[in-house]
């Protein structure tokens, strides 16, 4: 079976992971409309390409907070990698690095921080952050990820309890025992009693801004007020997201929550966004519409399940050639080239 | 079978009803094109999620024509309770006050007002009326809801005679020989000729007053015209309804008439909502559009299939879960703090 | 079987009907677009009905051209009738005059104009017309007609060339050889070398005037500057028709024409639609747009393949019924108290 | 099996030819959304027909850079069609002087320049350009048409690299070792290095100018902005066109963008359209928005896949036939009379 495109790695790993895994992977919240929306809404977009520019000499290479990443796509943070490859967190630690480009690593890591820093050393990585009813867990968690060389810490907003995904209650979704959130062993068990805070509030971020010198990125804006807080609050970063619509189902799809988020923001801090990127001509879209920098979570996964790091590097590769191609045809030589007069909202 | 969500009910009612009952109370008139549009109305509807508001502590109860209930869902009228369980509308009662919410017992009950109140002394119900033309049976109707303690009176406007139900024709239905309308045996004999009378108009709304001192709701108001006449007959609550689809094919879904009746009425009564209803997010919407309570039919007649009492009282239990999750997913710790910037109208 | 509604009509008329008649009847033009598009058209109308008024006593009469019909739906002009039913156009005279309303003999009669008013004299007829090559077979069949007590002329304006309409293509569709387009064996053969003139214009009303004290009524009109011509020409009615989607493919549904039409028209001539009609609710909206009375094409042939004579009766009863239905349920006690209040064009 | 309409060719064609010549043909770029949209774009555009106009004598020809053809529709350049037939374009350019059309040769012909000329001597032809790497190639070819009697050049602007077809991926696609892109033998193997230049730009139609004598026409534009700099640069005519889908997915059906290159250029030169014309009732329609003429690319493949020339003439002859029924039923007896009356764009 030849590799050519996302959905490809998509039925590969819909065939091959246990049921349970793979429910839990593609689960979205309620009826899943907001997961489906995620990729529908990229289709309502259309491209105005330009032709007879000068493309022979393609440069795709962007920049995240001051770090060079070859191309504009990251790896959201995703947990549980070990239930797609044996390696779990250190696969994909190995192949962003490989690429070049960011990794977010999970709170909910099958893997120690620490064992992620070891299996890549030198990769650009960020730290994604649920705080806890134990804020000294949090505090914890936040400084040995900054000792280890994170290069960010993203704090996931949309999470006060956790989404109703049908098919994981069914289930009686859990962590074969074998796995563990090593990050917290200590500090709590998986799905018996939540240990997430659902008090965190905007003052929070003071609270995290006193932890670290990291840069801040928060993550699950769909809003221009939320987004005028965030910045308000002074964080770096803004990565649109809608938890691939595992949380509240029926919000907006990312891709438009993007627009919003961008006209509010003004530039004054980078945005990105997640969900639905499926195709190197998703990510043109995206930046086309904004966004800085675009991450996927589940297609990481289905390369891990895969080959593991190697499937990985296949996935984003594939991102890669179809998001250079896709510039070329549109008229783009370079990523500071591509802007908002290149796609149009299909009236459909 | 594990019952996670309302269409798990459904599935259960479809595949052990005997088809006669299971197509009555599914039945939408003509092409059941309201009946489905009840649902796909709120699909259209994106929520706007607020994040990082303290949701820690979460308070979901309101109060309808000064009664507090424990969440804004209460228990649409409709007839016929025993072609779902034996025990018929006194299993509705029960659950009802089980779960501290309303109930609203209909003209066509299979068990007398006297044995509803019975079985659940002290629960909130109101009266569904249809006017007959004898009158003097709809008197004596109110008269006893009024001694036994129903605390509203709901003038069903949509019925002045009976949808075309194409399957309840070729099905040839009535009720089987043991099943009676009780409240009414003397009065008429159901599925004949019809006793309701077709000349009822706004003036009758006079007349109920004059026979009691409950709070008159009128159900089945669609328009912003009829939303002016109720308020200006003097009436204390609105149901926004169609019927269920079940009366004029191709009228508005009941969710995006509500705004116009909500935007008419001005806050001068209450105004509720029924149809459509599958998820704790639906009722949300309806609140964030206005309505202050909404009530479910054709789920209760489920959750009556699948357990009786203790059916009805899940199916409330898993819209009460949900409402209240979806509450904290868009940021909202209680209900005064639902409002119409939660909600955006899809363009398609 | 039950029948119950025009649906079924249509699945019986499906599954007896030699495949070369149903496909004929069935056939659209090309792709069929407006065919289907006509139907789906009334979908996309809602009704905004109103409750509480008076409906007990229902009139549901109207005036054509002076002449009063039971109910606003006659019969459209359609050919060969004998395809569905021996005794052909008999039987649709017979239907329609027991229904008391309009029947319009298509020129294309598989029985003489002669036969049709004998078989139920006294009906309200009206003639069709096709304008011939040879002119005077034209004129002999108008004056035919008016001397026979036809009560009107309908000249379809739609049908320079026959439409491709690929079944009968396929099928090579031709009359059997014991039926004849019996109004003018002498003129022509059908399906060899077409009859008909494609140089008939406006001018032609004119003659036709001069032939006939009938009252002239237009067929085909779906825009504006026709519906100012038809009238600047001194017609006295106009059918808003694209021939059922059998001729130009992809032009508008009828029902969305109508509204074009009857602005420009202003209350100056009758405005009659045919085109998509299958629920007594559709005559409701296309009354409500502006429609004097609706015309029946197709349904009326699956009458007559269901029953003859007996089973058009059928098809119009039941569409009686559904009307009288819809307009109390829609608040209407007569004709008159229709208007564009009651409808709303979906977004959808 | 009777040849009623295009899509029989298609069925034909996909039934008899090769899996892997089927698949090139049929191919998209990723997942064929605008290959799709560009048929599906002309079913949202409407017919505004008008009656009672004199078509008794229809003319269908046109003129195109001054040439007459006897009909509006031309044959697009596609390359391998020895893989539809054995003689391949010698076979295209028969047919094409045989219904007295123009057809437009590919660069990547499987028959000779010399060979297509010879085969049919008289015909009106224009010759496809991809410009290549190695210059003096191009300019060898561009001369050669000339000297043949080639009557204009079209450059194609939307190949700067080849899209991702993943079908052809998948089937590792190469033209099979007895065909040869003929024109070009020592100039480059197809499907190994790509010999196209990307660096084409604006300032090549410059070169273009200073080789030939020959009128320059541009393929591949979609935007105001490139048409506008299309005219600017001084070409004689602009193909709208996406590559049949091949290249950018996901950009406009082009007759959407017809619209917006017509306004833009405002008559200064000609416009043509290509992509998803299927029917008749599509030229008129293209026509109708602005084009001189159509191009059509794989009908006419799948007419040489049915019977070469003879297949060919057939798709032809269709198509002049439904264009010529539709411009009478839409009343329209010559092309000066088609206009942007005769069409509106349905709201949905």
């Amino acid at each position: 079976m030849a590799m050519v495109c996302l959905s490809d790695f998509e039925a590969y790993a819909k065939k091959y992971l246990p049921k349970i895994a793979w429910d839990y992977f593609a689960a979205g919240a309620d009826d899943c409309t907001t997961r489906d929306e995620n990729i529908l809404a990229y289709k309502r977009i259309r491209f105005r390409p330009r032709v007879l520019r000068d493309v022979s000499v393609m440069d795709i290479r962007t920049k995240i907070l001051g770090s060079e990443i070859s191309f504009p796509v990251g790896i959201a943070p995703t947990g549980f990698h070990q239930l797609a490859w044996p390696d779990g967190e250190k696969s994909t630690a190995r192949a962003a690095r490989a690429m070049n480009t960011c990794y977010i690593a999970s709170t909910y890591s099958t893997c120690t921080l620490e064992e992620i820093s070891a299996a890549a050393p030198g990769g650009l990585r960020w730290f994604q952050l649920y705080v806890h009813r134990n804020r000294a867990a949090s505090q914890q968690l936040v400084q040995r990820a900054e000792a280890l060389g994170f290069q960010g810490l993203v704090l996931t907003a949309d999470l006060p309890y956790t989404g109703k995904r049908r098919d994981d209650v069914r289930n009686g979704f859990r962590l074969p025992p074998h796995m563990k959130v090593k990050n917290l062993e200590q500090a709590f068990e998986v799905c018996k009693m939540s240990p997430l805070d659902p008090s965190v509030t905007w003052d929070d971020i003071y609270w995290l801004r006193s932890l670290t010198r990291l840069p801040i990125i928060i993550k699950g804006i769909l809003t221009r007020e939320d987004a005028e807080l965030a910045v308000g609050h002074g964080v770096q970063g803004i990565i649109v997201s809608n938890h691939g619509g595992r949380q509240l189902d029926e919000g907006p799809a990312t891709i438009d929550a993007l627009v919003e988020v961008v006209e509010a923001v003004r530039g004054r801090v980078e945005v990105y966004v997640d969900g639905g990127i499926r195709k190197g001509s998703d990510v043109l879209k995206a930046l086309a519409l904004g966004a800085k920098c675009v991450f996927i979570g589940r297609p990481a996964l289905w390369g891990l399940a895969y080959k593991g790091e190697e499937g990985l590097q296949d996935v984003l590769r594939i991102l890669q050639d179809e998001f250079r191609l896709s510039m070329a045809l549109a008229g783009c030589a370079s990523v500071s080239e591509i802007g908002q007069h290149l796609v149009q909202f299909s009236k459909l």
